[in-house]
């Protein structure tokens, strides 16, 4: 089940993945949110779904299981923009 | 060919692709790469590589597309957070 194909996508999986956690927490630190673009951050939320769909459908558990992390990374910074664009 | 299954991977594509362009132009016009963590641009690259190799390996066009433009848009991030944090 766990070949050599579906490692190369879950070490994608877990780069791709890991690499919006140092920009969760320097967002959530930092509460600069200016370079942070909202139209970006929609769009990929919206395509990150449909990834995971796409995923679930050609039965690659990679692209789930990164699809559906990321899902929460992105919610959490769609979250932070609309909290600190505020006090801007 | 052009599968409905590949017709959501494609959406998915465009939406993560395009999703890129916004926050590109933006640092491009405003130079501003304060809250853009050179961690996450490094390992997002790496992790892009992998999935657009698992892409070939797969078959999938979606993939392959996706990950091929998204690699171009993260090296120009890389080349202006490199540029611009000399500048600040």
């Amino acid at each position: 089940m766990l070949d050599n194909i579906e490692i190369i996508g879950l070490i994608a999986a877990v780069l791709t993945t890991s690499a919006f956690l140092p920009q969760v927490y320097k967002t959530y630190k930092s509460k600069d949110v200016s370079s942070l673009s909202m139209p970006m951050l929609l769009l990929f939320f919206v395509g990150i779904i449909l990834w995971f769909i796409y995923g679930i459908i050609i039965e690659s558990f990679s692209l789930m299981m990164a699809n559906g992390i990321t899902i929460g990374s992105y919610a959490l910074l769609i979250f932070f923009k609309l909290k600190y664009a505020k006090n801007n």
